[in-house]
C-alpha cells in the first residue's frame, strides 16, 4: 500500500505542476477565478487513471503528464459550468466559483479552462505524427461533446419520471464516463500504442467510470456532508434519476412513490422532507446500486488482462483505483 | 460589385454547409439551441476572412471552408455566453439563447459548440504535417484564451471611470480582432504557407477586427434598433467603456461628466437619460471614434500589400471588407 501511496503521489505532484504553469493570465481576476478549484483539492483520479495506463504499456512520462493536466483542466471547467447550471453552492468543501466571482465570471473561467485543456494536449503531442495529432484530438473533442450531451441528458431526466435503467446508464457513460475512458486511451495515445491496446484501456476508463458514477450518485445520499464535500440530497432537490431513484420508484409502495414524486424536483422541499425521502430510497436500492457499481468495477479490471503489461505498480494502481471507486467515503 | 456578391455567396453557401454538417446530436435540445444562433443570420465576416485569404495566397478551398466554419462556430459560442454575461436578450432581431432555452442549456450549447469549433479545425487540418497540427491549434486555442482575457477586461471597466484609451485598444485587440487575426492566419496556416505571408495576413485581420470593434461600439450608439437586431444603449446602461465613451469623459464639461457618471452603468436608467447620455457622447467622439476606425482600416489594407498576390478577387474582396467595416450601418 505504501508503494501505492508513493507511486499516486509522485503523479498527482507532477500533474499539480503542470496545471499551475498552464494556467496562468495577466488578467487577475481571471487567473484567480480559473485556479481556485484546483487549489480546493480534488482527488485526481483521471490524471492517476492516465499516467498509470501510460506507464501500464511502459509509456513515456513527460507527455502524460501533460495530457494529464489537459483531462483535469477539462474536468474542472466541467465542475464550474455543472455548478452553476445545477445551483449548487459548494464543492470541495469550498463556495463553488459562481458564489465567489458570481456567474459571469464562472462561465468565462470555464471556457477558459476549456480552452487551457486544449493547449495542454497540444503540448503533450508536440512533436508527435500527424496522426497521432489528429486521432488524439479527436477523441478529445468527442469526449466534450458526448460530455455536454450527457449533461443535457441529465437536466432533461429532471422533469420526467419514467426514465428507464438503460437511459440512466447512457446518461452516466456520456456525462462522466466518456472522460474516464479518454484518459485511459489517451495515456495510450500519446505512446503511440497499438490500436487494440487503446481500445482496451479505453474500456477499462468507461467501466470504471460508470462505477464511479453510480457510488457518486451513492455518496450523494448517504455520505457525510463535510467529508464529502458538497451537499448532501441535493439530487433529490434538483429532481435527479439517479440509478437509486430510478430503482426506488419501480419498488416502491404507491404511498411511498406519492411522496417521492411530490419531493423529487421540489426546491422548497424541507430538510425533513428530504430525509425522509432519502430514507424510502436507501431501503429499496442501496444494495442494488452498490452490486451494480461493483459489476462495472469487475468489467474494468478484466478488460486490464488483456493488455501486455509492462509495469505492475501500474497494474496494481488501476486495480486498486476500480476497487477503490466503489469503496471510497467521498 | 456583381463580382465580389457572387464570391462572398460562395464562400457563405459552402461554409454554411459545413457549418450545419458539424452540428449535430441525437440530443434533440442541445442540437436545436446550438444551431439556433446560424440560422438567425450574421454576416459570416471570419470566415469570408479566412476564405479569401486562402484564396489571396493561391490556397484550396476545402480545408479553407472548414476551417472557416471552425472560426464562425467559435464565434458563435462567444456570442451565445457573452450574451448571457452581459444579460443581452436580443441578438440578430431574435430572442437570444438564454432567453429561449434557458441559462443552463445556453451554457451547454456554447460549450458544445466551443468543442465543436475543435473538430472542424481537426477536420480541416487532417492530412497536414505534424509541425501544422500544432501550429494550427497553438493559435487557435491562444486567441480563445485572449478572447476570454479581453471579455474579462470588459466587464473588468465596467466598474471603473479612468479606462484609457491605450486599455481600451488592447481589450478590443483581445476581445475581438484576435478572432479575425486568427482566421486570416488560418488561411495561411491550412495551405502550409510561410511564416511572413501568415504574419502579413495576421496584421491584415488584426487591424481590421480593431477597426471593427469601434465601428460596432459607434453602432451601439447611432445605429437603428431594427436594422442592428440587438438593443442600441445597452453599452451605457452596462457601463461599457468604449473609445466613445472614453473620449467623451475626457472632453465633456464638468456638468456633462456629473450626468454620465450617475447614467453610465445604472441599470435602472430611463430611455430618456440614456438617449441624453447618448447625445453628448456623440457630440465629443463620433467623429474622432469613427478617424480611428478608419486608421485601422488603413493599416490593414497596407499588409496585403506585403503579401505575394495569387488572386486578385480575393485582394479586392479583403479590400472591400476593411473598407465595408467602417461604411456598415449593422
Amino acid at each position: 500500500m505504501t508503494e501505492l501511496i508513493s507511486y499516486f503521489d509522485e503523479i498527482i505532484n507532477n500533474v499539480n505542476t503542470q496545471i499551475k504553469n498552464f494556467i496562468k493570465s495577466d488578467i487577475k481576476v481571471l487567473e484567480d477565478a480559473s485556479i481556485y478549484l484546483f487549489s480546493a483539492g480534488g482527488k485526481r483520479l483521471r490524471p492517476i487513471v492516465l499516467v498509470a495506463s501510460s506507464d501500464l504499456i511502459g509509456g513515456k512520462r513527460e507527455r502524460a503528464y501533460k495530457a494529464a493536466a489537459a483531462v483535469e483542466i477539462l474536468h474542472t471547467f466541467t465542475l464550474i459550468h455543472d455548478d452553476i447550471m445545477d445551483r449548487d453552492n459548494l464543492r470541495r468543501g469550498m463556495p463553488t466559483v459562481h458564489v465567489k466571482w458570481g456567474e459571469p465570471m464562472a462561465i468565462l473561467a470555464g471556457d477558459f479552462l476549456h480552452a487551457k485543456a486544449f493547449e495542454a494536449l497540444n503540448e503533450s503531442l508536440r512533436g508527435l505524427s500527424s496522426n497521432t495529432f489528429y486521432n488524439a484530438f479527436n477523441l478529445f473533442i468527442k469526449s466534450i461533446e458526448i460530455i455536454s450531451e450527457g449533461q443535457a441528458m441529465d437536466m432533461s431526466f429532471e422533469n420526467r419520471f419514467d426514465v428507464t435503467e438503460e437511459e440512466y446508464i447512457e446518461m452516466i457513460k456520456r456525462k462522466t464516463a466518456m472522460l474516464f475512458s479518454c484518459s485511459s486511451a489517451l495515456g495510450g495515445i500519446v505512446n503511440e500504442a497499438d490500436e487494440e491496446i487503446i481500445k482496451n484501456l479505453s474500456e477499462y476508463g468507461l467501466n470504471l467510470g460508470i462505477s464511479f458514477q453510480i457510488v457518486d450518485d451513492i455518496l450523494g445520499l448517504i455520505a457525510d456532508e463535510k467529508e464529502l464535500g458538497k451537499p448532501v440530497y441535493s439530487d433529490i432537490r434538483e429532481g435527479k434519476k439517479t440509478i437509486l431513484v430510478i430503482k426506488t420508484l419501480h419498488e416502491a409502495s404507491e404511498n411511498e412513490r406519492r411522496l417521492i414524486t411530490s419531493i423529487l424536483g421540489n426546491k422548497n422541499a424541507s430538510k425533513e422532507e428530504l430525509e425522509k425521502v432519502a430514507m424510502i430510497i436507501k431501503e429499496h436500492s442501496l444494495n442494488y446500486a452498490y452490486e451494480m457499481a461493483e459489476r462495472y468495477s469487475h468489467i474494468a479490471i478484466e478488460s486490464l488482462q488483456r493488455i501486455p503489461i509492462k509495469n505492475y505498480t501500474a497494474e496494481k494502481a488501476l486495480k486498486y483505483l476500480a476497487e477503490f471507486t466503489v469503496k471510497r467515503r467521498k
